[in-house]
């Protein structure tokens, strides 16, 4: 057993599986590619690499892939995931025009994958998070960094809570599930805002 | 004449009137009551007070204003706005339930108010700066407060930062009307964040 699985060994799940560990959890990383999963794995303490369609072997899974990805490996994933808490980290841009959402207006990433696992417990959390931001503890120089954590279910935002906090940034609870369309909006905003150099990608929105 | 018209004298009708009267600029407040203009007028260098309904003297016009009662004070003056900048400064949450926005998924307080007022050139800003981070210039203690401007008419948007800067603010280009959806759902979210006390009144989310 590992406490944490995360799916996906690109700058946001390394950055998520460095935090987990640094709190003390053990991480299993899973990706594509082997030597993917390595690579981040591989500089952590009790960390585990494989590759997606091993089993899993946390109790709380991150999705740490881009949105066109998810759907696959839901689908991989389907019937290991009831009971389980699954993370969200998705930003579903419409990359080509960097002027809307993928997903219908009044809907959001996190629900669509609600309704795809509707035995897993879905929480929308990190997509507000620059990985620089994970990795350094702070937004921009000073700011600490913290891990907004939308969702349904009390225990499991507060399972995923405790692995962010133990990792040293603060934790905030955002809400049900229905405001993960407000986190994606957020996440949206500040992708636009970074991509114009009106913030950094080490910096963005920060609670104060 | 007057640099800018700010109809509405509660909280945030008086902190921008402050903020634009700190940069040199002059003010013409409006509002129901008289009294109630006055008492922000007073207190300002070169501003002067009204009633709505009075001939609008700004080539800026801000719809200080809750949402409901926008629609209202637009018929009042759908004949003076044409050319006007008209900025839009409200979060259209449901109060009764603070877990939605009453306009369309698809839609923004600022895209109705656009359609509502053709010729206007509407922008949407301040709806992410709680009154207090205007007042003060910072975001919680020592973050310099950022008003977020979108809009499809750049000169407007330029007419606006500047008054915000005069007032010594940063001010940030956010982008077409398009993204007043966005920062709509960012009003929303920090507005359930200070209601359940996860940040301040005086706080919320600063652009680092």
């Amino acid at each position: 057993m590992a406490d944490i699985t995360i799916i996906g060994a690109g700058n946001m799940g390394g950055a998520i599986a460095g935090l987990a560990a640094a709190g003390g959890s053990s991480v299993q990383v899973l990706a594509r590619s082997l030597e993917a999963a390595s690579a981040v794995a591989g500089s952590l303490e009790g960390a585990s690499a494989g590759t997606v369609g091993d089993a899993i072997a946390g109790e709380i899974v991150v999705l740490a892939l881009p949105y066109p990805a998810v759907a696959e490996v839901l689908g991989a994933y389907a019937d290991q995931l009831d009971g389980k808490v699954v993370v969200d980290i998705t930003n579903p841009l419409d990359f080509s025009t960097f002027d809307s959402l993928v997903v219908a207006p009044d809907a959001s990433a996190a629900a669509e994958i609600a309704a795809a696992v509707p035995g897993a417990r879905v929480l929308k959390a990190f997509n507000t998070n620059f990985a620089g931001t994970l990795a350094t503890g702070s937004v921009g120089e000073a700011q600490p960094t913290t891990v907004l954590i939308a969702g349904d279910d009390t225990a499991a935002k507060e399972a995923l809570a405790a692995i962010v906090t133990a990792g040293g940034l603060r934790a905030v609870d955002a809400g049900s599930l229905r405001r993960a369309r407000e986190a994606e909006a957020l996440g949206f905003l500040q992708l636009t805002l970074a991509a114009q150099e009106k913030t950094s990608w080490g910096a963005g929105f920060a609670l104060i």
